[in-house]
């Protein structure tokens, strides 16, 4: 794919057949507000270019039926998801919809050299499938905060080598196709957008708590990415005064007291101390404890573990409480990988939040697990580039 | 005033002209991104509703000399910011520099009835001034929340009586003027952007501490309101953990720790434990004490007046290093009534941020004191009208 719309109306056609499907011009005059003179003209302009084509006639309105409309059918992206111990990597058709989806666990501290001959692999698997061609664009997401413009990460603290690597070029050399890099908790927050929970939803905030956590913040339906590109970044805000020691120098961060590798660490304190026979039963099988452990024994009535997830819901929730008296969102969405944790981890963030913050904002707030799982981060690195690629060159 | 700009284009122009200042045809045309015939259409439709008016031959660009463009000199707006304690009225013209400013004590307790024959008045005394025919519109600003499309404010903590006050249509009845009405922080951000600190910049906070405390959030040069109005609500997160009982319901929120009201509480305490003789001797000359004795006490020297301000501006840098490191902004403006503790006020708020926030989120951040002091509300009403009004109808 080379062809850019020329003009915002093109790129709102191609956004509004990328969200609701295939439609009649019809109905895409009604909704775009232009002419049936304009329309047409901007209709054929994008059919000459193959960005979309024709395909059956739409049902009738009365008069003559006029013809379905859809984004071409052999376009595809590539999401990438890269987290801290594992990377996603998913295409999709122009409707995001996935049409492949390969999981990897790998280490993001081995550097962006190693992390990309994965996600290279994987993509050529994708493509030696037989469901692509070529790759049309890519969206990346990557666990720490990105200069989005450059598309390179900055000072990302669980990824160390990857300061300042050009991602986005060495990606979009190695693809042969146009890519954006973003922080996973923004894809994330795009995904849920798209396909998942907050379809609806104008004002809201994603918070992923996997091995660190984060929040992804949309403000009338696009992604808000602050002054230099790190907003969102609540792992190191304030939860307990004088807390415990934080890796970035400070005492107390949220991400110290609870996040993936918090959890792992007090439940391997839990079980080495005797205080969860079902804890050390699982260490001793498999060497080390995650979330996922966790989640088991405390499945199985394990109240250390049970209380370990309700005490990171309630610092959780602390954060929260005071993000919610501060943006007014009209929607929270919980996800990453600790959401494996479910209701015992929901309950304990809503308690807090709606005890603590103010019933002006909490009155008509959901506080909601998120709908896509692994699929948000790869769906939403589809709707990044689609985002890029749909708007006017 | 009845007439509105009919499309986008105008309304543009009637912007640049309101934050710019007269301006050619020329320069205009350049900025706007119009060919000269369709700029040309636009502004003799704006010179035909009396929006705007020629004003003398611009200086020559080589060629034909192009005609000036001002908007109308006749135009007058009102901006109103009832505070806790007082009230002030401004009348500005089409550019919002202010043409005449009163402020008059008032208890908004007394509920809207009362406040608004003060208001009035106000706005009578004004026009009687010579400086005003009559008003365009009004904006006005009310330290409470405001379900923003009516212009009714909505469960304010402390302003009982005003709940549910239709504040827009009575105060535009009145008027004989279209109105505006937003909360009172809002409009501080808005005048310290379009007259003050905060010129040049497009994502900031703006904290205002007064008797009360909340924060304007300003994202992409529009103000953010969230989803029923309450955003910027900060003055109920926790600063201290099972700290002070707050009238919310809660403890340990920012205002009942930190604000004009819980300063002149503590240095009342202090003055009548005997701890701080300055302090002393000031509540028995007034029978009260406000911050402004604090902040002369302070600058006499008086160490209990200093720490209480130390310590305030501690428990606000608190909880503004959390909403930096959320949401990344550009600049930070402090402003509202406490800023006359000045400098060792600012102190306290940057070493606390400075030290809690992210390195990468404060890297090139901004912490100030507002430049418009009482001006700014009553401009940033203005605007808010204006905003109103040179939009498309």
């Amino acid at each position: 794919m080379t062809a850019r719309p020329a003009n915002a109306h093109q790129a709102r056609l191609l956004r509004m057949l990328r969200d609701e499907g295939p439609n009649s011009r019809a109905q895409l005059g009604d909704q775009i507000e232009l002419s049936r003179s304009k329309l047409a003209v901007e209709v054929d302009r994008l059919l000459q270019t193959g960005l979309i084509v024709a395909d059956g006639l739409a049902a009738s309105r009365g008069g003559r039926r006029s013809h379905n409309l859809r984004l071409a059918p052999n376009l595809r992206f590539l999401g990438i998801d890269i987290g801290a111990t594992s990377v996603d990597v998913a295409v999709t058709n122009a409707e995001l919809e996935v049409l492949g989806h390969l999981n990897q666990p790998m280490d993001v501290r081995e550097g962006p050299v190693a992390v990309f001959e994965h996600v290279l692999a994987m993509a050529a698997k994708l493509r030696s499938s037989g469901l692509v061609e070529g790759f049309d664009g890519a969206g990346i997401g990557v666990p720490g905060p990105v200069r989005f413009p450059e598309g390179v990460p900055v000072a990302p603290p669980i990824m160390p080598g990857w300061d300042g690597f050009p991602v986005r070029e060495a990606l979009s050399q190695e693809l042969g196709c146009p890519v954006m890099v973003d922080n996973d908790v923004n894809l994330m927050a795009m995904g849920e957008q798209h396909a998942g929970v907050a379809r609806t939803a104008a004002d809201f905030l994603c918070v992923k708590i996997g091995t660190g956590i984060g929040c992804g913040i949309v403000v009338g339906g696009e992604v808000y990415r602050g002054a230099t590109g790190s907003a969102g970044d609540i792992g190191h805000i304030q939860a307990v005064p004088d807390g415990r020691a934080c890796a970035c120098g400070n005492r107390g961060c949220l991400e110290a007291h609870f996040s993936g590798a918090a959890l792992a660490r007090d439940a391997m304190d839990a079980a080495s101390q005797g205080l969860s026979a079902e804890l050390a039963s699982r260490l001793e099988t498999h060497g080390t404890l995650s979330a996922v452990d966790i989640a088991a024994a405390a499945a199985a009535g394990d109240t250390v573990s049970l209380d370990l997830i309700r005490e990171g819901g309630t610092r959780t929730g602390q954060v929260i409480a005071g993000l919610v008296s501060f943006f007014n969102p009209s929607l929270v969405v919980i996800g990453g990988g600790v959401t494996g944790l479910g209701h015992t981890l929901l309950a304990a963030i809503r308690t807090q939040v709606y005890r603590q913050s103010l019933p002006l904002a909490t009155g008509n707030l959901p506080i909601v697990l998120g709908e896509l799982g692994q699929n948000a981060g790869v769906i939403g690195g589809a709707r990044l580039i689609s985002d890029h690629l749909f708007s006017p060159a």
